[in-house]
């Protein structure tokens, strides 16, 4: 068994005067700390764009540099937004192998050493397929915006609708200090908020950003502040490109991950949700995929407050990617970290009460590469 | 017990032809043959630059996608040229713990992409600390330099004494169907060949190059043309900066790492060794790091014959990076792949006579990333 047992957690944001080795390092020292000071023998870096954005890849001796951690073996692992997900199966496997006995896990990104939005959406446009959606002026952006077209088209819902999610997220996201966007939204907020690729605005999508955020697993329940246990995860990949898919509307990714995670477990019921969503409509579309909304319903668990932190199926406690920030390769680490402090009763102010078990979605891309890791207290 | 059981490798060079997506495809779809057409239920990509120079991050939904292995979950190592060998470990400890069964490890690189070499050296850079190295002008060829003259100036040695690394480099490669430089040198085509950063000429160093190569790992010795154990493995990190470091010609990374491998059994005595040298220099480094020649004394190996296929200690049989060819991010399964062909007997011309047990070294970035394999027939 694996079992995360502390983190540190660094507020997403411009983080204009931290290099991207000392915002890693700054998290690192911290979930260090709160596991007690241990030592660590494995190192796993989540990141996506750093070789781009940063100029900077061979990320595990990079960091284990600055950390001073002599020795200690290391690498990077990259899955586009599901990277950090994706570096905690490595952790896992590698704890469960026993091929090390602690690991530290990373998640860092830094996409504000790009300044302009030209070069944020070309470093964004590595994760689609470069040369069937990149090359021909495609952004992260408007393949979103593809999806909430065909959502509304689809489903008959009006734009308002998707207006509930980021909401929701906004209202989360100012009871939790490390998330970046703490203020609250409305319905003319969002009506209001520029487009960014019709119908996509503002509201319905996060902004570049820079985060780093590190937790450390270990094969024994030791972690001083609490442990959490990792009891399952599964994965699955999606075709990269979106004109290469039957429907714009259903992930599969995120449905054979999530019953690869449960098939490995008995009863498995979530207190809370943590998805990585991305955009509100992507946000809709996972809901549906882990059938907690029929297809095109997903808008009234948001709206009617089922979805709110005290609600009965809380999604997104801490704000999610629109609110809490999405710095891409570490948005995994975030969620696996922040379900660590729920379910070891520390999210003070954000905290789900009486939460015991978590499920974590992270989704690569545009749905092509989701994770799903199912955690509890112990 | 992990096993490599079927492998597909192209010939390291200029593939403008191809695409990244298509070299890795090709070796794999080999791979998958090779091993007697099995299902895999893991995909891991080895690769480092493909962000800066092919605009591309998400390789395993990218690589996934291309060869239509739905829903397989899927990641990107990354380790600079350790990557294929960090790659491996994940994939060993995937099957290892029960997370996998079968794991195709495909390394790919396409350096090509770019065209220039000043756009080359600096996705190369990308390799070294951005900061502190890149940031002021110093190229890895430039890096190796240091090493170069520091050797010459610590040991005494003679600048032609590196000759005998290249010679008998691109002597083995001329019977390796896969070798980018398939042609002999000689001790006046080292000295008058032109200076990349002196004392590093062209024949000190590989070129950029495009290759992919894969392997299949599985739990079952289940190789339909032979299956090869990984016995164990070591890795370790040194700093990322030449200028941290104590010497310039020690790279206790190397030693750590294999102490690390051949701690974990008993009487490993390889038959050959590969290693990922990237430049003469750093061939003579590794060489003395593994114990097989005292410190300014590898030369000796190399003009003796002792390294020679036929000889006692044979190294880089294929002709490692400087005359195989280094296309980084996918070399260290290039190496895994060439272990398991001389151990299963398949390397028609380029065979090891009788070799049951090698030793694979890679090593990422200047000697701050390395890895050992030990590997044997079974």
């Amino acid at each position: 068994m694996t079992y995360i047992i502390g983190t540190g957690i660094l507020k997403v944001g411009d983080h204009w005067e931290k290099s991207l080795r000392n915002l890693a390092a700054e998290a690192s020292i911290l979930a260090i700390e709160d596991a007690g000071g241990v030592s660590v023998d494995y190192v796993i870096v989540a990141n996506s764009l750093s070789g781009v954005v940063n100029g900077q890849e061979n990320l595990g001796s990079y960091v284990v540099s600055r950390l001073n951690l002599k020795g200690v073996p290391a690498l990077k692992v990259e899955a586009a937004n599901a990277s950090g997900a994706a570096a905690a199966i490595v952790a896992n496997s590698l704890i469960k192998s026993g091929d090390a006995k602690r690991v530290l896990v990373i998640g860092v990104e830094k996409m504000t050493d790009y300044t302009s939005l030209e070069d944020s959406n070309a470093a964004l446009s590595t994760l689609m397929d470069s040369e069937y959606e990149a090359f021909h002026g495609a952004t992260l952006d408007s393949l979103h915006a593809l999806l909430m077209r065909e959502y509304l088209r689809k489903y008959q819902v009006k734009r308002e609708d998707f207006s509930y999610f980021p909401i929701l997220m906004h209202e989360n996201a100012v009871d939790t200090p490390h998330a970046q966007y703490r203020f609250k939204i409305d319905l003319d907020a969002y009506i209001s908020s520029p487009l960014v690729a019709e119908p996509i605005s503002m509201m319905d999508v996060p902004s570049p950003s820079d985060g780093a955020a590190a937790i450390v697993l270990s094969e024994k329940n030791e972690g001083p502040n609490g442990s959490v246990k990792i009891s399952s995860f599964g994965q699955a990949t999606d075709r990269i490109s979106l004109y290469d898919r039957k429907s714009l509307l259903e992930m599969p990714s995120i449905r054979m991950a999530f019953n690869r995670a449960v098939s490995k477990l008995n009863n498995f019921k979530p207190d809370f949700y943590i998805i990585g969503e991305y955009s509100s409509v992507m946000g809709y579309i996972a809901t549906e995929e882990l059938g907690l909304a029929e297809r095109g319903k997903a808008y009234k668990l948001f709206m009617d407050g089922e979805a709110k932190r005290s609600g009965p199926t809380p999604i997104n406690p801490e704000g999610g990617s629109k609110a809490r920030g999405d710095p891409i390769g570490a948005t995994g680490v975030y969620q696996l970290a922040e379900a660590y402090l729920q379910l070891t009763g520390r999210a003070q102010g954000w905290q789900v009460n009486g939460a015991r078990r978590a499920l974590v979605l992270s989704i690569g891309g545009v749905g092509c590469n989701s994770v799903v890791h199912l955690v509890e207290g112990v």
